[in-house]
């Protein structure tokens, strides 16, 4: 019998070439469709509910795919992360790609097409000297920010725009570039290697390179290079030279999607 | 003028095949050698203090070199690191190999054979589910350890003994493999992602892979493989076999040097 599943995904994207299967080069849909296909005895191919650049992290990625396959879906996990873990062994490390949930869906169900939003977090290293052991998992901002006023840019940008300010070169032009961002937190942790700065974000839906780019434009509100006020005039000249830089991948993480 | 400079350097080892210079390869002494080489206008060969494997981390490598050069030294650290960033700056993040130090030494001074001793981290990861983004940087023990049987085994290795029993082939055969460790601490850290082991170990002088192979065999104690109180008879034994397995390459972290 044919069966719909939904699998939850993390990854750190360091050594993917994102998740969009390509050919010649590793990356997340690929190697978890190998992965399937071996262990489902059947060719699989997923859908993915974001198609993450290069670089980019996920906690809670989700994928589906159907097919009339064996191994029962409470073994599934355990299988694929046998699998995935496979190549690695032999240095003694797990996979940089794991399953962490596996649910059987309703026929109709597409994990793309039936999220209702996502919510991204995005992490700035704010110590004085560089981490190393971080430079894979965070934007490293030397200069002193001013978090008063990017809280106040912040604040502008929650509510429904038209965000092709926020839109990067590549993005579906045909599509709206109205969303919804329902939340935009700025958040300061301790964390061990020092003091960091998690801006976190959820929404319906989001554009091209849009979280990276509303955060580059809040580094730059908080080093004074652009201005909190202006904000809601950026967003209204839907003019992508407007806004601020495209903060690197590495400190994007795709933390949830919403059913 | 010949000036004879001592850095201190810093590396992740996760993308490197090692300390020691090699054709075809990434390495971290043939990447100094190249930025040192064109800082310093001529081909500078340096002298690392310890030959690291693939995947193993500094905090504290040593290396020294000689020369008649132009850089002023209190300028060199700044012009070494701006060298080592600037291949990977387009995605926004730093060198995974940096130098955090300087220093001008007597002309008869020499990194390696003036070394008094050395100290060694490695981090075990004992939290229950894997954590991805630590797969490079530690080394993930599922099971419950009994720390009190890996101490009661790590008090027999402190002191001059002969070590061969902790020797994997490959070492230089011909030296002598007595040694002597002055410490050999095991202590519990609650870090961000769950409980962590940190293994502490400082001597005179380490064989090949010897302090991989004294973590394996305390993690084969601590899991019951090994008793604790044989410790002793492994080590009289100077047989490889009768010693624990080798820890994985990336738990490891060489923290200071001294002199």
């Amino acid at each position: 019998m044919k069966r719909n599943i939904l699998l939850t995904i993390e990854y750190d994207g360091t050594d993917f070439a994102g998740w969009q299967r390509q050919p010649e080069v590793r990356t997340i849909q690929g190697t978890l469709e190998e992965a399937l296909t071996r262990v489902c005895r059947m060719p699989v191919q997923i859908n993915g509910t974001s198609r993450t650049d290069a670089g980019v992290h996920a906690l809670g990625q989700r994928a589906s795919f159907s097919g009339d396959f064996g191994i029962p879906t409470d073994r599934l996990m355990l299988a694929l992360n046998n699998m995935l873990d496979g190549g690695m062994n032999r240095r003694g490390k797990g996979s940089d790609v794991r399953v962490i949930g596996v649910e059987e869906m309703p026929e109709e169900f597409h994990a793309r097409f039936d999220s209702k939003g996502k919510k991204y977090r995005y992490i700035l290293d704010l110590s004085p000297s560089v981490d190393i052991f971080k430079r894979n998992y965070c934007y490293h901002v030397k200069t002193t920010l001013n978090l008063e006023a990017m809280r106040r840019g912040a604040e502008q940008i929650v509510g429904t725009h038209d965000f092709a300010c926020f839109q990067a070169a590549g993005g579906n032009v045909r599509e709206t570039t109205v969303r919804t961002i329902h939340s935009l937190e700025i958040i300061e942790v301790e964390a061990a290697g020092g003091k960091e700065l998690h801006i976190e974000v959820s929404g319906d839906g989001f554009l091209y390179n849009m979280v990276r780019i509303i955060v580059g434009t809040l580094v730059d509100i908080g080093q004074g290079k652009i201005d909190a006020e202006q904000v809601k005039h950026i967003i209204d000249s839907c003019d992508r030279q407007n806004a601020g830089h495209t903060a690197p991948a590495q400190g994007l993480y795709l933390v949830e999607i919403y059913y």
